[in-house]
């Protein structure tokens, strides 16, 4: 009944100490340490090294410690058990704080506000529209595009989303499947994307997409968010529009490669805010005790759920 | 059954030209303009010049065109008519869209990373709090805090208000008179102001209020938004507590005098975020088109709305 901890990236030192805590009665080892495979019933995973899974008998579930999964398959040898995914309301709230944080950004026009404070301008000319006259389009209508679906339209916003599958919402217009996608990006004058990165999205943000968005809103123009993967994005294409005027700015979290390398254009370009990939950052409090939880109802009986689509990989 | 239009400030034309359209079997006409103050019945008022209202005996409301009424009271000949202020919606949605902003870019420590991102560094030290973690407190439970509240709420702030007289809220913690103001201080991590102009509010946001504020919330010391008045703050005071630590930061739209003074130091500090006087600013097509709707019926017979206790100031 092991659990094993297999993570890159973060230290798994705290982490094991986390489940060891809160499992008093397993044992936790992390992948430096001596296990025998037949022993590990369960695997907590943060971007585990390739194959490094390959030889686990009974395995009963894999359980990814982020919001996304993608990091999972890229392991060629990845096992057969159902597959976790977290889903945790203070990593939701998180996201959503920045999402409607940079919806009114935009919309409030801080960044012209802080050009002025700088030159000690007072300049009101009056054009300030209000959320009621900005359409925010999300793509991914997940737990995470939905509450900030919701928030976005109690500020006033007119939101819709846009979802592969069919599905509904009461805080924004669906837009589903790739045949209502260009109607959605018409009307969207904020594009925000928490879409999650499989090998149908990845790359999805790129001019030709882009080149769809709606130039007739308050600004004449469109705006990126991007908080999900920045596997969604092409960075070459983000930036050839922002400069030949097919975006007005973009709020980026999430990079082709990440930490962003000093020499990214992206730095220094007057209309790109960029963020560490903090919008939702997973608390290991919260996240040791969901997987915890999920092991114990399991074992009690429970389905296990947010089990992840292999075929779709979210 | 005249409407006068007294107005400076703004251009007194279009709001005259607005009025006709909507009232066209009435008289309007502007200070500037020949008329008998017998035929005035309304007068819809911005900042109307001191005593220039004195001689209209058959005044019977007072109607101001902003969302504050503080500018009618420093008339020493102000008519004894119903003083009518504006409840609009939209001017309550504009307000809590740069609240619920303000308190975000706060919270998510916007002005650190646009810092980091200046010198290209990504940092990511993963102390973000959560909205959850975050006490914000509202001074003055209007229609404007009542929204604000509601909203930061949804967000995931913990919220309380504070208002002179006794007042219940679903959204926020309430403390209401002079005798539980410290406890609502004490317990505040960002202060946000949104009283009314009177004569007992003015200088109240000094430095003896602003060191009662909260030092043991997420980032050690409080911070202060005011897109009330500029006659609430005192801002040598609120430039002292910046300096020394009382204060980490401060969100301000309104000031002691406007357009804020070129030569003022709040312009170049880095902890001072300024907007030029429109957190939320009054649009004079729905403006106008209540203001004609409160005379028509009050005309019909329908008591006046909203009107303004003259003790009170508000």
């Amino acid at each position: 009944m092991t659990l094993l901890v297999a993570i890159t990236g973060w230290d798994p030192a705290p982490w094991a100490e986390r489940f060891r805590k809160l499992m008093p009665d397993r044992r936790v080892v992390t992948l430096g340490e001596p296990y025998d495979g037949a022993d590990i019933r369960y695997v907590a995973s943060w971007k585990h090294p390739p194959r490094s899974l390959a030889n686990l008998p009974h395995l009963k579930a894999l359980l990814s410690l982020g919001a996304g999964v993608d990091h999972l398959f890229s392991d060629p040898a990845l096992p057969d058990a159902p597959i976790v995914r977290i889903v945790d309301p203070d990593l939701t709230a998180r996201m959503s704080e920045y999402v409607v944080l940079h919806c009114l950004l935009h919309l409030r026009q801080q960044r012209r506000y802080d050009h002025q404070q700088r030159n000690r301008q007072w300049v009101d000319d009056r054009l300030q529209p209000a959320a009621r006259d900005m359409r925010v389009g999300i793509l991914g209508m997940g737990e995470l595009g939905q509450d900030a679906a919701r928030k976005l339209a109690l500020m006033g916003f007119q939101v819709a989303g846009w979802s592969r599958s069919s599905k509904r919402s009461t805080d924004a217009e669906m837009f589903c499947g790739a045949d209502e996608l260009d109607l959605f990006l018409q009307r969207t004058d904020i594009l925000v994307a928490l879409l999650p990165l499989t090998r149908d999205t990845r790359g999805f943000i790129n001019a030709t997409l882009l080149r769809k968005l709606a130039h007739d809103g308050p600004f004449g123009g469109p705006y990126l968010i991007n908080a999900g993967r920045g596997g969604l994005q092409v960075e070459s294409d983000i930036l050839a529009c922002l400069n030949d005027g097919t975006l007005l700015g973009a709020a980026l979290d999430v990079f082709e490669q990440e930490p962003l390398p000093p020499s990214s254009p992206l730095w220094p370009h007057p209309a790109v805010t960029i963020t560490p990939h903090n919008a939702a950052m997973s608390d290991p409090e919260t996240i040791g005790k969901q997987v915890v939880a999920q092991i114990q109802d399991f074992e009690s009986g429970a389905p296990l759920r947010n089990i992840v689509d292999r075929d779709r990989q979210y």
